[in-house]
C-alpha cells in the first residue's frame, strides 16, 4: 500500500482527492491536514464522508515526509514552495496541486504570482500533464499538477502546435467553468443568488493560467507564442469547456486534422476523440478523468475550432493527481480513477 | 462472473444500472436492450459511455434468460408482468426496477396501476428493500425493487412503526425529488425552462408510491394505515428528501427515539444516522447508495419530524438493484456500490 | 409625490424595494441608506441600477423623518425597534420589513427574538397582511410588514380557520423557499456549490416565522393553536411554496371548501385561486405580487392539502410593503406593483 | 391606443411580447393567435396570465390587418414571408420577430434558410436594430426585428468597425445563451436533466445568425467580412453574453476605444457602457431592455475583447419589438419597456 498524506484537505480539490484516495485499492490515507479545521472530524466538514472516521490533523510537513510515500498539497499559490525543499524530496514523492511547480520559468512565475521560495526544487519538478509528459514523470520526485483550465486547453490544442498547423499567435481560448473552480472560500461573488441564472467573463486578459498554457504550447511548437485566454463562470458545479480558435496555416481538411489528433491520442485511454460532427459537453465527462475533444474546420474563415471538456476537480485537479501518482509508483495509470461518468448527475 | 442482462437500458435508471454493472468487479454485462434505440451504439445515446463498446440489442426475454444469471428490467409499469413467467424464473433471477412486483396485494396494484399479467409470479416476489427484507431476499428468484420515494420514506419511518411509537394515521410525508425521477421521456413539463427556478407539488393525494409505502408500513406496525404523501419537483438532477411528520403516542424524548433507530440501523452500512441537530441534505448522498436519516422531536406539538435523503437513481433504483443482486448471489452487499459520495457534483 | 426613504437598501429585500419605488408613478425616492456601503454609488453595489444615479447615504432616522412621508426599514430584527419611537411616528409613516412590529405579543417576540425596544409603538402597529387587515391598515402610522413564509402560509389557510373547518392543532406547513430568502450576507452555507443540486430542511421546529403564523391563525379561529412549520431551501433564486396539511372537522367536499375560499378571496386582485386540479407553482408568480392558491381534499385521510405560492422578495417583502404604502396613502392598491409575471425568468 | 395583434403568441418570445404589450400604456391587445392552442384560454397555456382573460384565436392575417394598427409575428422562419404581402402592408404595420425580413440579401437568406416568399416586401423592410437604424425605421411599414445573438453581437462591435479600428476578418464571437432561446418546442436535448449542470457549443461554424451579423458589420465598415460565431448553451433561463475578439489595426489604448464607444452610444438610453475594469454579466440586464457593454485591450496580443450582455427574450426579441413599435408610432422609445432589471431573479 502506498501511504499518502494530504495537506490542505478541506478545499474542494483536496476533498475530491481524499475521496479518490480512499476509494483507491493501492493507497492508504495516513494523514489529512487542514489549517482552518485542525482537530475537527472530517465528516463535520464534509458530511458526504459521514460513514468514515477521519480527523483533520495539524500540519507537520517533516513528519508527513517521514511517514508517507507521497504527499499531495492542495494549497493557495506560494504555500507549497515554502514547504518543499530537497530534504523533503529525499524522503517522499510530492504532487503539488497548486501553481508553484508548474511554470519552469521562475521570472514568469514571479511576474504572475509571487516570490518563489524553492527555486532549486522547481528545476527538478515536472509538469504533470500525463498524456504529454508521461515519460518525463516516471522516476521524478516532484510533480507540478496542471491547472484545470490548462489541462483542458493544452490537450485540446497540443497536436496542432506539435505539427505546425496553426498560426502561433492566432490562438484564442474562450473557456467556461463551473463554480467549484472558485473553491470553498467565502466570497460574496460566489453566493448562490449571485452566480445562479447568470454568466460572466472574469480576469479578462489577466488570468494566471495564461502563462501556463503559453509555456506548454510554446514548448510544443518550438516558438514563443502568446494567446488570448478568457475564463467564464457558468452556473453549474463542475466542468470546464474550452472553445479554442486558431487560424490554419494551410487549407486543411477535417481528415487532415483528424489524422494528427489520432496520431497523438488514439492510444490515450482518458482522451476520447468525438466523431465528426459530435462535440464535447461537460455533462459527459463530469465526475470522471476523461478528456473529450472534438473539432470543426470552418472553411469560410479557414479556422479550426477545437472544443475540449473535462471535470475541473477530477482530470483538472484530483484525478490527474492520482494519475500522476499511479505513474510515479508504476501502477496501471487508470487504477482508482477509471469509472464510467454518471449521468445525469 | 455473474452474467447480467438489462431490459430497458436507455432510461435514466437503466443507464445508471448499466454504469454500475460495468464497474462491478463480479459482473459481466452480456446484453442490454432498448425498444427505442434497437441497433444503436449505446455511446450515441449516452456519450458518457464514449469509451465503451455496447450496442442496444433487440429484446428477447427467452434468450436472455438462457444466457444470463440475472435479468434486470427497467420498464414502464405493466411491461414486466407481461414478460416474466415461471418458465423464465426457472432459468435466471429477476430484479424488476418497475412497480409490477412491489405490491403484494394484487387488488391494490390493479386499482392504482393496470391489470397484472403474472399473478402467480407475484406471490413469489419479495419486496427488495434490503435493510428491512434482507433475509427474505436471500434465495428468492424474483425481487421487486422498491420505488425511489418509497425507499426513502419507508426507511425513514420504519423503526417508529415497528416500535409502535406514532399514531398510525397521522403520518404525512412531504417529499421532494430531483427531475431525473421523471425519466428521459419527452414532456413539455420537463423542459429546462419549465422546471428551472420553480418548485411544485404534483399528483397530490394520488401518487402511486402511496400504496407501496402504506403496504410496508402497515406490515411494520401490524395495522392497516393510510398516509398522506405529497411529491414535489425540485430544480436539480438527482436526490430525494422525505420530510415525514407523525404524532407521537407518548411524550418521547430525542433519546427515546434515537435508541429505536439505532436498534434497527446501527449495523446497516448504507444507513447513516445523523447526530442530533444535524439533518440530511441530498447533496451528501448524491451518486451513492447511502440513506441519511435525522429527526427532531417537536415538544410544542408532540410530533416527530424525520428527514431522510437518498439518491433517487442510486439507492432509489439502480444501486439498490445491485445491492439486491449482491444479496441474491451471496456477495458482500457493498460490492460495486460502495464509494464515498462526490461533492460538489 | 410621496417622498420615501429606505433604511437598509443594500440587502435583497431593500434592493427590491428601491427598484419598485423607482418604478412607482407616485413616489420619489429621497434617500437610501446602507450601513455597509455608506457613500458608495448604488450601481456599484447593484449593477442592475447602472443607468440610475443613487448614492448610499449615512443613516439619520431623525432627518429622514423630517424629509420623508414614509420610511421603509429593511433591517435585521431588533434594529427597527431601536430606531422607531413616538416622535418619529408623529412625523412620518413607517413600514418595517423586519420582524419587530409583526407580533403583537411582546413576550412571544422576546422569547423567539430578542429584547423589544419600543413596546409602546408596537401597540400601535398593525400586521400588514393587506388582504386580511386592509381596513385596519388604513389610517395607521406604523405597519409591521409580514414575513415571506408567513404571508404565503397564512393566506393559504385563513379561510379554513375563519370558518372552523379544520382541527386547529393538526396543521402542518411544509414550506420551500428560494435562496434569496437567506439574504446577501456572507455565509458558506449559501455558496453556489453548497446550495445547488441539493435540497434541505432547516430550523426544524424552531423557525421564527412559526409564532407569526400561529398568532394570525389563532386570531382567525379564535383559539390558541400550535402548528408544525418546516422550511426547506430550494436551489432557485426566488419563490416560496407552502404545502399545508390539516385534518378536516367533517367530510367536506372540494366544493364546500371552494365556496369558503371564494367568500374571502374572490375580489382580491392579488390572490388567484387555481381551478380544481390545478396547483400553484412558484414560476407563475415569480417577480410579481400575486398569491396563487390551490387545494385538494384527500378523502382517504380526510385531510385538506392547500398549496400557496408567492415570490418571497415581492409579495413576501417589498411588493407587499408597497401595497401597504398604497393603502396608507389612499392610492389604488395595485399602483406600481401590477404587472404580469414574466416567464420563463 | 395602438391596436396590436400577435401571431404566434404561445412561444416564449410571443408570450413575452403579449406580457409587454398588456403592460404597455398606449397599446390594446386585440387578438392573439396560436396554431397549437387555437381556442384555448391563454392562462391554461401560460398560468402567469391567470388573472387575465385572453383566448388564442385562429389565425386570419387579412382580418388582423383590417382590425389592427400593428401586427407582430413570432413564427418559425419561412412562415412570415408566406403571410406578408403588399396588400397587408397597405393596411397596417408589421414587426416580424422571425428571420424572414432581417437579411437584405435574398441569396444569403435562401442559402442559410429556405425559399423566400415575398421578395418585394423584403426590399421595403428595415433591420430593426433601433440604436443603429432608428432614423431608417421611422416611417417604414415593415421591420425585421433582429435575432438575439445578433442584437448583442452587432451592438458590441459596431463602433469598432464603423471607425475602422479592427482587422475585419479577425472577428471571433463566442456567445453564451440561456435555454429560453431554444423555444418551448419539445426536444429531448432541452429536457432539464440534459441541460442542467452542463455547457456545450452547438451549430459550430454553421449558426444562422452568422450571416445576419456579417451583413450588418460589413455595412458598418464598408467591406465584406466573414466572422467566426460560436453559440453555447448555458444552464439558465435567460440571457446572452457575447465575448468578442478582434485584432486591433493599431496600438490603441483603452481610452482611444472608449472615446469611440461613447461617440456612438453615450446618448443611447438602453446601452450602458461599463466603467473600465467592469464587465457585463447577464444577471444585471435580465428581464430588461438594456444592453451592457464593456471591453478590455490586451496589449500582449494587441487584441480588443468586447463583452456584451442582453436578455435574449427582451432586448433580443420582444422588448426590441416594442421599441421598434414605439419608434414607428412616434412614442417615447422607452414607453412600456423602461424598468430597472430585478435582481436576483
Amino acid at each position: 500500500m502506498i501511504k499518502a498524506g494530504i495537506i490542505g484537505a478541506t478545499g474542494y480539490a483536496g476533498s475530491e482527492l481524499v475521496r479518490l484516495l480512499i476509494n483507491h485499492p493501492d493507497v492508504s490515507v495516513e494523514t489529512i491536514t487542514s489549517k482552518s479545521y485542525t482537530g475537527r472530524d472530517y465528516k463535520s466538514v464534509y458530511p458526504n464522508f459521514s460513514h468514515i472516521d477521519l480527523v483533520c490533523a495539524e500540519e507537520n510537513t517533516e513528519e508527513l515526509a517521514e511517514n508517507c510515500d507521497v504527499i499531495f498539497l492542495a494549497l493557495p499559490h506560494g504555500e507549497a514552495s515554502k514547504r518543499i525543499n530537497v530534504d523533503i524530496l529525499s524522503k517522499c514523492r510530492i504532487i503539488d496541486l497548486g501553481a508553484d511547480f508548474r511554470l519552469q520559468d521562475v521570472d514568469v512565475y514571479e511576474s504572475w504570482y509571487c516570490e518563489h521560495y524553492s527555486k532549486d526544487v522547481l528545476k527538478e519538478a515536472v509538469y504533470g500533464l500525463c498524456e504529454i509528459n508521461r515519460e518525463k514523470i516516471k522516476g521524478r520526485r516532484i510533480v507540478g499538477n496542471p491547472g484545470c483550465y490548462t489541462s483542458c486547453s493544452i490537450l485540446s490544442l497540443y497536436p496542432l502546435l506539435k505539427e505546425d498547423m496553426v498560426r502561433e499567435n492566432s490562438i484564442i481560448i474562450d473557456a467556461k467553468s463551473g463554480v467549484s473552480g472558485a473553491g470553498r472560500g467565502l466570497s460574496a461573488a460566489n453566493l448562490f443568488c449571485e452566480v445562479n441564472e447568470s454568466v460572466k467573463a472574469y480576469k479578462i486578459a489577466s488570468h494566471r493560467h495564461t502563462p501556463e498554457i503559453e509555456e506548454q504550447l510554446s514548448a510544443a511548437c518550438g516558438k514563443k507564442l502568446v494567446i488570448s485566454f478568457t475564463p467564464h463562470l457558468i452556473p453549474m458545479n463542475r466542468g470546464i469547456l474550452a472553445t479554442c480558435y486558431a487560424d490554419l496555416k494551410k487549407e486543411y481538411s477535417y481528415e487532415d486534422i483528424r489524422r494528427v489528433y489520432e496520431k497523438y491520442y488514439k492510444d490515450e485511454y482518458f482522451i476520447r476523440l468525438m466523431d465528426e460532427g459530435i462535440f464535447p459537453e461537460t455533462r459527459w465527462v463530469k465526475n470522471s478523468n476523461f478528456v473529450d475533444i472534438g473539432f470543426a474546420v470552418d472553411k469560410r474563415t479557414n479556422r479550426v475550432i477545437v472544443i475540449g471538456a473535462i471535470d475541473n476537480l477530477y482530470k483538472g485537479a484530483a484525478g490527474q493527481a492520482v494519475q500522476n501518482m499511479n505513474i510515479l509508483f508504476g501502477l496501471d495509470e487508470r487504477t482508482g480513477i477509471d469509472s464510467v461518468p454518471p449521468f445525469p448527475v
